[in-house]
């Protein structure tokens, strides 16, 4: 298994602190050993720091730590290899453009006999993860071929994942870089933090941070996670089947597949 | 104007070397301060990093020089932005997936009036550079729907270049991980260092490397630059209309449109 990070917020915010704590269960006090990967959103640019290595370990994580870079909508990772040998080309999360956005992609959990249908996206690893990613932008490329509205599209990503969550563990995150999704087949949290800030404590390493001294009264920042990354903060628990929809923080839309 | 640097290599080698000289000139020996990135092939991989900061006073820069990647492939470029804002949507290099494969991309020059067919990859930037590079996957996609050998895909690279030529300067490097394009309108230079290496003197920064240290005596490493990056070696300059095509830093194929 791995463990997803997903952050939406509406102001460009740094997710540090949520990156230290998921680090840490890379190797140190977790099993995810076979690589990480993070993709921030700029504007419409996805900056995207990937490495095979073990995230405890992996210099380009330290190099991420000491850079704390602002955006509105994060996507992580680490890894734990089931499918596919550990590769870079096998570290999540993935990326393709589609509409003229970069799409960004993570995936916990494992497809049994996953095979795509032959389409345009094609995978360039070797995991069910990537190939999944591939086939669902196919469906949703095939289904509209002009833009639309990320909410008409909903249906569509939601019966793509109920249809996945029927062939093994489908815990996943998706964007486009203004908008976050969801879908949750075992484990998933989410944590809404906004106005009045207080103090948050990592539950993975000994650091406390302050959100008070560090935000806006009108920030709103969500962060999803496969396990709660806090330990004196109520989080959310996902439902298998249930699915979100994030935009600048807020849920603007949620349902059960 | 902006700059490109490209490596074809028989083993995985790092572009340290070449990297720390090309980032002088972005901001400080050049005027190169708006943007800059490299992209690594890993295997099938892609590592890229880019930033729309000055590379000279760029963070990520440093921590890119700090890191020896090795590759078989690179593409980097600094960027003096004239067609688009200053965003990482519109630093090159750009990366898309075609045949299961990540292709990257980065160009020096400008095109007038470029508009391009609306086709299946699409611009996520402003920048005419991306939306030619689009189009030539567009092309390639369209003569080939599925995959073939680069040997027969030349014609159409050469074919959409000498076209891209007429609407400007249109200086560029693509590769696919496996082998390096190059076009050149207007400047590019090479260098294929073999045994017996010896040492190398950077013209913009005070570095001095001595390959034959550094290196067995099997490899063969191209690099290919807007501008000669070493002062005590001897670079081969490329003509208007000059395309080469390398594998292993080797020559395989060259030729003028």
């Amino acid at each position: 298994m791995c463990e997803l990070l997903g952050m939406s917020a509406n102001v460009p915010t740094d997710i540090l602190f949520s990156f230290t704590g998921l680090m840490q269960r890379g190797g140190r006090t977790g099993p995810h050993s076979d690589g990480w990967g993070i993709g921030f959103y700029e504007g419409r640019g996805l900056r995207l720091f990937q490495d095979p290595t073990a995230s405890a370990d992996s210099e380009v994580a330290r190099l991420v730590q000491r850079y704390p870079i602002k955006s509105k909508v994060v996507i992580g990772h680490i890894r734990q290899a089931n499918a596919g040998p550990v590769s870079l080309a096998n570290t999540h999360p993935f990326s393709r453009e589609l509409w003229g956005r970069y799409w960004c992609f993570a995936h916990n959990g494992q497809l049994r006999d996953f095979h795509a249908e032959a389409g345009f996206y094609r995978p360039v690893g070797e995991t069910d993860s990537e190939a999944a990613f591939c086939e669902l932008l196919n469906r949703v490329r095939q289904a509209f071929p002009a833009p639309v509205d990320v909410t008409l599209l909903l249906p569509t990503l939601v019966a793509a994942c109920a249809e996945y969550r029927g062939k093994g563990v489908f815990n996943c995150l998706l964007s486009d870089g203004d908008w976050l999704f969801s879908f949750c087949t075992t484990k998933l949290a989410q944590i809404t933090r906004r106005a009045p800030f207080g103090p948050a404590r990592l539950k993975d390493a000994d650091v406390t941070v302050d959100f008070q001294a560090e935000t806006s009264p009108d920030d709103v920042v969500t962060v999803l996670a496969t396990e709660p990354l806090t330990d004196n903060e109520r989080w959310i628990a996902h439902e298998p089947g249930d699915w979100t929809l994030w935009r600048r923080g807020e849920c603007i839309a949620s349902g059960k597949a």
